[in-house]
């Protein structure tokens, strides 16, 4: 037994972030006093899996609630207080006040060090109306929106086409509701770029969902919301899904420092500018790694590592934040997407340089059933060759993908290493060259000129200024649909056709990439100005689809 | 068009290495002669698709012929030859000699470039015997096998439990055959560890198969086989997957220097002691990451990374191999195992210090359907922290687990920094803290002394030596199946029912470890000597059944 006295550790909010906090910080030390303040009525609840409470795929409500205040209290000592509202800081004192909102009573609680957990709440878009509008964030919000579809049928529109949006459609379709997504910007899914999103739209559209892109809510009332192209959608109940900005009111009122993305500022190891509060989740900027500067993040992931972080900051182990990449994933319907890093779109509004491969491999082996076509976009530095980001789009092994090249890009592995990581092969599970060494063989034969590229938005530009465009596929490929004005010349007769050849640039490209790679390194190396379509034919629509 | 001589370079074998390297050099010089030898009537064949071929997974034959030599013709002008031998090497000349199988003609081809990728052949541990005996490493194996399966219900003995006995077990099975496995080792899949391994075993036995540990097939013939322990075994058909050798006699016989593990010695760029002379894939030594020397690793991804990587360093493109890890993965039924880099057995026997944890996590977060539990074991190095190896043993989620680490691992980064991995998070596919990241936190946990544990083969020595076992489990899991000799005291009871405790040192453990966990940091602040029996009950009675 210590005889020095226990300190006291104060946290407010009692989900990801604070709950890691918590019960790392009792593992480490076995004497401090622990109270975890929760405005909400339940702690420790699984707000990942809300959507698919709602959706009937978790049938068990209790199975959301990972811990509660008498299981955490015999477990681990903490004092854990729901319902309880922390409504100021004095960081000179080192107080909060509190209101027990069941009695309104307000209490003071004395710390040594103080976690803030706030999270962020939702950023509402649509207008105030008469219709019952439900964000996703806590139990509550999954028990309401339950009930709103417990009529089938009912219209709901849900607003922001972002990770959860696409999760509550799946989930709101599964109970049998019509549903529309009304998405601001001009495609689903802002993180990934145009033609990356574009078969996420048609994914969702294909499940009979109602998808207006490019529009706001302008007003909402007596069942029906208006769009802002003045289309009138039946609505019956609206889930918000536009988005969360960090709660922050609780720090700025007691003068801790906010950044300028609006988030709280913290250190590396998640200090406030306040001696002794410490901050973690969604309501704290990130230190994002391609960027090198703060940025919102908000994933649970980083706010469960961040809460154990500061525990053991607290318990007087050294220890400091990694640089965020923003990795995610979200399956909707039968499709999956998933990024980490940054997009071509931030890229280019930072005025970044880079470097851009589209490729198309299989899932797994070609040759063992049930291979899926993947569609992969890397970006890279021209010049040091760091990978910026990774957009994976398909139905089956795109999780495993954006791991292995999430890991890479936190190891500082260069985009045309990762053809040479030696990654796990039997027939069910990938190729002897997988999916990520191709990515990475393919940016090396773009980086180092080997075989040069015209991406998909930059085709019209490149035979506006004279280039011919040969579809090097087969004729059936073709006739099923070309890129208008292609010339069809097989890749196994061209050694044979080139006197066919116009003079002047040539763009070749085949379906995903690879028999217009190997056209492009015949012709050039036969004295041809070739250049190779960037992901080929599948890229190319993609993009042109998710443009128009 | 370029006016220089073009170059000659003659691949011996046609398959993953040779294959890769013929493909490559086109792409980089379109006009190089490129004639491919292979001895068996097919090149460019799906070898590691054979087992499913086999088992009628893949239906068509055609799919595991990825290329005939009149595509390859077609496609990349290369010259292939097959069905015939070449049985000669001149190194000082630079030629070979080949003799066509089909006329028994001699021809002698002259190189400028000359890549050996001749492969491995089958060790044949088994008697000769009247009993048809296959390995399947060939096309033609894979047919005589089909062919000698059409009466159904069969007795066939499969000799060797490494990965491709597994996958041969499954698709005898699948085609009704009565299936013994024997196995010379102790265990199965002989890269595992002992506690590892054994649910392999238990799956296969719990689909009808009978194995046989420990022994070796001494006599074969007359529809039967007598093992080493007397056993006769019915058996109308062998299927030999004893293991390989490095096929090496052309090579050596052309005074090209072997190493000491058989295999054609290398440098990082797969040459060979004689100029101009390359070697890639089963026949050839590679670098091993973890023990930092030659090692014989046998995997089609590595043949095709350095047949292709040969083509560049032919073609003028500096080049390395990268050390290699040893990736590699099976799925037998429903069971999956995978490893990287070394085993504990391995590094015991290299006399390594090394630590050790085990962790079994969800394949994705528990409250969405359909979770199956990991088992993850990590060897890492108590001073530098580097990864040594990592074992995955489960149902769902092994393949993407071992890509992460193994991408981990050949980056550098440290067993600890595992937890610090971003990993994409939707409740199908991972939990916030992935299964990934768990095994860096509790590795760290075991290195920093946070959590002394205690092995599972370590626990009898313990227990002689005065420990008390404690078990923290709830009553019902104790009451369903404990060790012997445990004192059953729930976690949560721990804190009131400290006076129970004896004196002296105390091992607890629960099921898969966290509670354990929780309960040793409990007891050790409260100045118990306290240590976690690592990986729990689980990691525990997979050990037992596995020694047993």
């Amino acid at each position: 037994m210590t005889s020095t006295e226990p300190r006291t550790v104060v946290i407010v909010g009692g989900v990801a972030g604070g709950m890691s906090a918590a019960a790392r910080l009792r593992r480490l030390d076995e004497h401090a006093q622990i109270v975890i303040f929760e405005r909400g009525p339940e702690v420790s609840y699984a707000n990942c899996g809300l959507p698919y409470y709602v959706g009937g795929v978790i049938a068990d409500r209790e199975s959301l609630l990972l811990q509660t205040p008498v299981s955490l209290r015999s477990r681990f000592g903490l004092d854990v207080r729901v319902r309880h509202d922390v409504v100021r800081i004095d960081t000179a004192q080192k107080l909060v006040e509190v209101v027990d909102l069941e009695t309104g009573h307000h209490l003071v609680q004395r710390y040594d060090a103080l976690v803030l957990a706030t999270g962020a709440r939702p950023r509402r878009d649509e207008p105030a109306s008469d219709i019952p509008t439900r964000s996703l964030r806590t139990v509550e919000d999954a028990d309401a929106i339950d009930v709103a579809l417990s009529r089938a049928g009912i219209p709901v529109v849900v607003v922001g086409g972002g990770y959860t949006g696409l999760e509550a459609v799946e989930n709101l379709v599964a109970r049998g509701a019509s549903v529309t997504l009304v998405q601001r910007g001009p495609q689903l899914l802002a993180p990934l770029d145009t033609e990356m999103a574009a078969p996420i739209a048609a994914e969702i559209r294909a499940h009979g969902v109602d998808v207006r892109l490019g529009v706001e809510v302008v007003r909402a009332g007596s069942g029906s919301v208006t769009l802002s192209d003045g289309a009138i959608v039946p609505a019956e109940l609206v889930v918000d899904a536009s988005g969360v900005v960090p709660e922050t009111s609780l720090a700025a009122d007691a003068g801790i420092l906010l950044g300028e993305t609006g988030g709280i500022r913290v250190d590396a190891s998640c200090r406030t500018s306040a001696p002794d509060v410490y901050a973690v989740g969604d309501g704290v900027e990130k230190l994002d790694l391609v960027g090198g500067d703060a940025a919102l993040i908000t994933m649970a992931g980083l706010a469960n590592r961040h809460g154990r972080m500061v525990a053991d900051l607290i318990a007087g182990r050294a220890e400091s934040a990694r640089p965020a990449l923003g990795t995610g994933i979200v399956r909707v319907f039968g499709i999956v997407a998933a990024k980490t890093g940054w997009s071509e779109r931030q890229l280019r509004s930072a005025g970044r340089e880079f470097y851009v491969v589209h490729v198309h491999p299989g899932s797994h082996a070609g040759y063992y059933p049930g291979a899926e076509t993947l569609s992969m976009k890397m970006l890279a530095d021209p010049d040091s060759d760091a990978i910026l980001g990774v957009q994976i789009v398909g139905r089956d092994g795109v999780d495993k993908r954006i791991d292995v090249v999430a890991t890479a890009m936190q190891a500082g592995i260069p985009a045309a290493e990762l053809a040479h990581l030696e990654l796990a092969y039997a027939p069910q599970f990938g190729s002897a060259k997988d999916a990520v060494n191709i990515l990475g063989y393919v940016a090396e034969n773009t980086r180092t000129g080997t075989t040069p590229t015209v991406q998909w938005h930059e085709l019209e530009a490149a035979r506006r200024a004279g280039a011919t465009l040969i579809d090097v596929r087969a004729p059936s490929e073709f006739a099923a649909g070309a890129i208008p004005g292609a010339i069809n010349m097989p890749l196994d007769e061209i050694r044979d056709r080139l006197g066919e050849l116009p003079g002047g640039p040539i763009v070749v490209h085949c379906q995903v990439g690879l028999r217009g790679h190997i056209a492009t390194r015949l012709l050039r190396q036969r004295g041809v100005d070739a250049r190779n379509l960037d992901g080929g034919y599948r890229t190319w629509s993609d993009g042109v689809q998710g443009r128009d």
